[in-house]
């Protein structure tokens, strides 16, 4: 496999950057990831859009070009020719003189084989919920740093994830967005403090259902007839417990179901 | 100059890693940085005590040897040899197979000139207040996000550096403890949410100064007579100016200046 690093195709086992770069010596950086099928790729322009608004918050935006962008999408993908696939587009503080002033950006582009695995749905995820609020959540950062830091907790408390809660809020899981089914089968969604992921925009877009962007506070998770987690590669992934207590009757949901098959792509 | 990668000694313009590290994919990493002064390390022990406490909280510290390490510094600095120089150690979250489980940490050392600059201490600094709590504050991670992303803020505000605060408690600037010292001439720095720092600790250890650990509310900042910052490149820098406002006369106070001579390292 290839990648691109600042325009130049590289073999994957020599894809490297400086160890000056900001990414490596102050975690700065920003990021985007979508799906390819067939060759296709899926919602590249809402990732694209995501990404330059990423870029330009955190002063990385200045000498990115969109055109210049999917032409090395497209080479790499030719390139490479793995039809199913995902795309990571990246962009780093860049080599900095002192190792903290911001310089110009490095752009790594990377893809990896990805094969949507539909089975998925049915095996579900457990969450252990956690008080912490991400920093700059509205911006596809590339800070992981209290995610990773979790794994060992997650894993102690029999969780596949974490579920971000803050000031009575439940916000986010760190690479998923989060949805919770009422008794009255509302469709809800926090709408602050979270990122704003491209399925999750799909779902409230969705005609046939009743959805929309609300508060969920701690309490109104044992009162969820059905929970499930949003992101390009799991699409709809149902919650079958939380904090060890069962969603439900601990099983995929009708609504996430229904959900999951209208999203074909 | 050289840097050493995993054991490797390379020169500092081919010093790389592959983009799968998790410090470019999500930020993940701890450092730490002291001194060589005439090729003597200052206060190493206290910074490797620092960068073994950071690995293990951040789960990365299993292959990690103080013995070994201790011979890479001393390698690299006889390889660089320079003197007067700022050496860094990192330890990242490794090359991620799937981009996001911990793997095999990477460890990087580097060394670059610095010479302490005495006249620094007359020119001062300028904050500005910026409401914001480090994540894993007492972990000396790579996680700069936050600061660099201010950097056009600072700016705008003439300041030179920013200092945070949350729920009404003065913590730190990114880089650096802060300090104040109140009309009676006692020096009080913050206790929690902060980094400790060396510096910090070994001007809480003074005989001869009324020192101590307080909380500090933005409003005290009003009544302050001097303020300052300290870090391991600045030692004790005085805060002229925040906000705007300035600080006792605006000039460098004699409390200030009585740490900053006594601190001859």
């Amino acid at each position: 496999m290839y990648a691109i690093i600042n325009g130049s195709l590289v073999r994957t086992e020599e894809a490297k950057i400086l160890i000056t770069d900001l990414a490596i010596q102050r975690g700065y950086g920003v990021f985007d990831f979508f799906r390819t099928v067939n060759n296709q790729p899926l919602f590249a322009e809402d990732h694209l859009d995501r990404f330059f608004h990423s870029a330009k918050e955190m002063h990385l935006a200045k000498d990115l070009n969109r055109e210049q962008l999917k032409t090395m999408i497209r080479q790499l993908m030719e390139e490479n020719n793995t039809p199913d696939s995902g795309i990571r587009i990246t962009l780093t503080g860049g080599y900095s003189a002192d190792g903290y002033l911001l310089a110009a950006p490095n752009l790594l582009i990377t893809q990896t084989v990805f094969q949507f695995n539909a089975a998925n749905f049915e095996t579900g995820t457990h969450l252990v919920t956690y008080a912490h609020q991400r920093q700059l959540p509205e911006v596809k950062t590339i800070d992981y740093l209290h995610a990773i830091y979790l794994q060992p907790y997650i894993k102690e408390n029999n969780a596949t994830d974490v579920l971000y809660f803050q000031h009575n809020e439940i916000t986010e899981c760190p690479r998923s967005n989060f949805f919770l089914v009422t008794e009255k089968d509302e469709i809800i969604t926090p709408a602050k403090n979270v990122l704003k992921g491209i399925t999750r925009k799909r779902i409230l877009s969705l005609k046939s259902f009743n959805s929309r962007e609300a508060s969920i506070a701690p309490a109104d998770l044992a009162n969820a007839k059905e929970a499930f987690i949003t992101s390009t590669t799991k699409k709809v992934l149902p919650v079958l417990k939380i904090d060890g207590r069962m969603i439900g009757d601990g099983r995929p949901g009708e609504i996430s179901r229904a959900i999951f098959n209208q999203l074909t792509d």
